[in-house]
């Protein structure tokens, strides 16, 4: 078995019991994730595919090819074609939506060929873009979406095929500069790896960290919340006043009740973990009544 | 007053009190500090400059420029010529050394004109490193060293030297792409701004981010770390063994002990921190002894 096999087969035995989906696109990362899946007896296995038809026949290459593969292995395949264009707004976010609201309705589990690289360019284009320490926690490998490739990088999945000599398909828009994604992928990652060949592995390593320390913080706030929190009256939350919180379990608190952060200025939140009486953006006031302080609208 | 010297103005009242230096390469960035904390009124004042001499006759010529510029302001200038490459080993790294030694010695505080732009490239080396979340934190603007700049950009450096018609020296060292420092700052740095224009921001703030989270965590490992803990048998740690520790919690134990962690492998902390009896590197043991695991050399 291969180095890509056996972390497949590790990944299926800790997360991946019973019937699943596995996407494939006809990219090289999701047909090695099909292959390692039924090797390792993985499933029952079916094989998603979603052909959005924005490249014409290369859409419906990479559908025959799915469909031929998923046949020679003698996996189902369930294929839907959903076009994007009608909805408007980012024609890629759009065909993502689309295509993940498809693959969950297939039933069981969903593993995705995500591979370390992904990762790597993900957690670089968060940090470029500004998202702070929680963008670096990057993409989880255990979620509603599953993705047992997340460990290995994109060389060692090119070598995998290859031992297999399994072919797949080469989707030309990967190539495209004008999406931000396939410049990380075709300059600045090349860039990086002249200063350490193993960048990839560094930033996904530094991913883990911040997921893990993240994850921690996320579970302090919520004690933290739940122990200053009285029962609500109606649409008001109740809060001891005996105390500050601090500004994330604030900030947990404004997000729970679905209020809008958009106006949520640097000293909003501050006031507000200090518990100060007042008006806050979009109609949110705070009003202290003895020991405890009221927040909600038309306070 | 310009933004630059309302900045270090700020900072200066914040956390300069009392007499104190600043240390002035000739570069843009210390000689606009210099400038700015001379307007502001920080001080007593000293200019601190050390000629390395590993430039002939272009460090000779920074040292003259720091001292008229010393005597031009009417501030006491102290100068030291130390040469590294006697020491042996890494050039850059015991030129700072001795460096900031000397510096040291001149009393009161000590403040370098470290920028936003110096930050965002140690973050970045870091991160290429593989440092993990701990190397995120980069340089700290208050400590043994102050750094009232390192929320000032370059260019702002830049503009604030334009604006008081102030000259500076151009250290040609800065240009030698066998640095990886000057890669960084001459090739990386320009390519992340092709995404974003601020990424140098971003990634300082990113340092700030994980500065605060690190911090608390750091307090709360030395919690776990004493909770553990029991009295030492001589040179032998001894911690309760009913409990795995979080690998942070060993990390901070291994470092304190003065061990070498340059062959700690990531199955290593993982191990240590399970308290997996067994060899481990620098001649170090564990051992499992009734409810305790005992750690040091020769178990």
């Amino acid at each position: 078995m291969g180095k890509l096999a056996e972390a497949v087969r590790d990944f299926a035995a800790a997360h991946l019991s019973g019937p699943g989906v596995v996407a494939v696109s006809g990219g090289p990362d999701s047909v090695a994730l099909l292959c390692a899946l039924h090797e390792v007896g993985a499933g029952p296995l079916t094989v998603g595919h979603v052909n959005h038809r924005l490249r014409g026949e290369a859409s419906d290459g990479d559908e025959a090819f799915v469909r031929a593969l998923a046949d020679r292995v003698g996996l189902r395949c369930e294929v839907a074609h959903l076009d994007p264009r009608p909805l408007g707004g980012n024609k890629q976010a759009a065909a993502r939506k689309l295509r993940y609201d498809f693959l969950h309705t297939l039933g069981g589990w969903l593993a995705t060929g995500h591979t370390l690289d992904d990762q790597a360019e993900t957690v670089l284009h968060h940090l470029i873009r500004g998202t702070g320490l929680e963008g670096l926690r990057g993409i989880a490998a255990v979620g509603p979406v599953m993705r047992p490739l997340l460990t290995v990088g994109r060389a060692d999945v090119l070598a995998d095929l290859a031992g297999r000599g399994q072919s797949c398909r080469t989707d030309a828009s990967n190539a495209d500069p004008g999406y931000t994604r396939n410049r990380i992928r075709a300059e600045l990652m090349p860039m990086l790896r002249t200063f350490n060949p193993r960048v990839a592995e560094a930033v996904s390593r530094l991913a883990e960290q911040a997921a893990e320390v993240l994850d921690g913080r996320d579970d302090r706030v919520a004690a933290e919340l739940a122990a200053a929190e009285r029962p609500r009256a109606g649409e008001v939350v109740v809060l001891s006043a005996d105390q500050p919180l601090s500004r994330d379990a604030v900030r947990l608190l404004w997000r729970r009740e679905g209020w809008p952060t958009d106006r949520m200025t640097h000293a909003h939140w501050r006031r507000l973990a200090a518990l100060t009486a007042g008006d806050y953006p979009h109609g949110i006031g705070l009003r202290r009544v003895g020991r405890v302080a009221q927040i909600g609208r038309g306070l």
